[in-house]
């Protein structure tokens, strides 16, 4: 049975949300996004850890390990020979997403995020050791290929898509189906399909666009 | 043996990338890109058409067919029994991707693009109708359950990162392999990973940084 590793940060900032969500309603969304992805993973495993920096003050229903050394000395401390690490900001990711990517043969198994991130990571032999920041995804290739294990590059847009900007809240607005976009939905959130979709926001009865980043 | 279709549009603006490319070096990227989709389209079929709706300037190396209708009507116009049309902007789709997605199962098989677009589609029911703009991914779910088709999601990140702008030079950056990318690095475009990932490009001796899309 894969163990599989929620690590989680609470009270992220999720600074460049702040110019669409307030404080409180950015830690609400992460808090969701996290049940999520839990929810997700307890249908494709029995052994689910959340790795957390410091004191969750709700109910995950599952193992929590608090541990407030960095991300990658936390990490690399529970790396074992079957271990999956899932960040914790993946609301669109699925019962099947997940199960695929379990499936997939090779002693490190790597999904991509945005902007060379590591989004997801299936760790088969435990002398792998994570580098997260700065480019993961080619330090993780790297380190795997200096090890001389074999990787898989695992494809797919419910796991590349985590939720940074008011782009992404879009995705999930358009994708999504579990408690994160539930929530957007009661504060107000709405898609407006007219023309080229935008993200719109009910506030006080009146309709606010929410436009795009300029590129 | 499915027919794969790419629309293309010669001179298509790419307005969102004036800031960092020339019109000259925006058509010519767009190009090498309709190239790269078409390499990897005869790795997959040996029935590959170009639906352009102007006369392309260069060989391509497969059947062109001229239409200067609307692209719905261009593609309407060749729906077929068994029939996959690609989006001529998706660099980063590879051999192994398209396989996976012609293997699909489904009436209709959509691969979502960002912003609710639709990146691929493969139909093998005649009657579906294709609605590009405004929300495609939406209205061509709703056009095939109304029309009581079996529908496959596909799951791709390489199918789902079109270029739009910026941020997405830099995905092309670092997962290309196919001509697009040798021609970024060719008018010095570079990927700086001593921090975050930066997009960077050397010009006339000097190396500029291109800033990310403020979120």
């Amino acid at each position: 049975m894969v163990e599989i590793i929620i690590p989680f940060k609470p009270h992220s900032p999720k600074s460049r949300l702040s110019d669409v969500l307030s404080l409180e309603e950015r830690n609400k969304l992460m808090n969701y996004m996290l049940l999520d992805v839990i929810d997700t993973a307890k249908e494709c495993s029995k052994d689910v850890v959340v790795l957390s920096s410091g004191k969750i003050g709700f109910a995950v229903g599952c193992e929590v390990i608090e541990d407030s050394r960095s991300l990658n000395e936390a990490v690399n401390s529970v790396i074992d020979k079957n271990v999956a690490i899932i960040m914790s900001d993946l609301p669109l990711l699925t019962r099947e997403v997940l199960e695929r990517f379990l499936r997939c043969e090779g002693d490190v198994v790597i999904a991509p995020g945005r902007r060379c991130g590591t989004n997801m990571l299936l760790v088969r032999d435990e002398r792998f050791r994570v580098s997260y920041h700065y480019g993961s995804f080619i330090k993780h290739v790297k380190i795997a290929e200096m090890l001389g294990m074999n990787i898989t590059i695992f494809d797919s847009f419910y796991a590349w898509v985590d939720i940074d900007d008011r782009n992404d809240l879009l995705e999930l607005m358009i994708h999504g189906e579990g408690r994160s976009k539930h929530y957007l939905e009661k504060i107000g959130f709405r898609v407006d399909y007219k023309k080229d979709p935008i993200l719109c926001r009910m506030q006080n009865s009146e309709v606010h666009t929410i436009e795009k980043s300029t590129g």
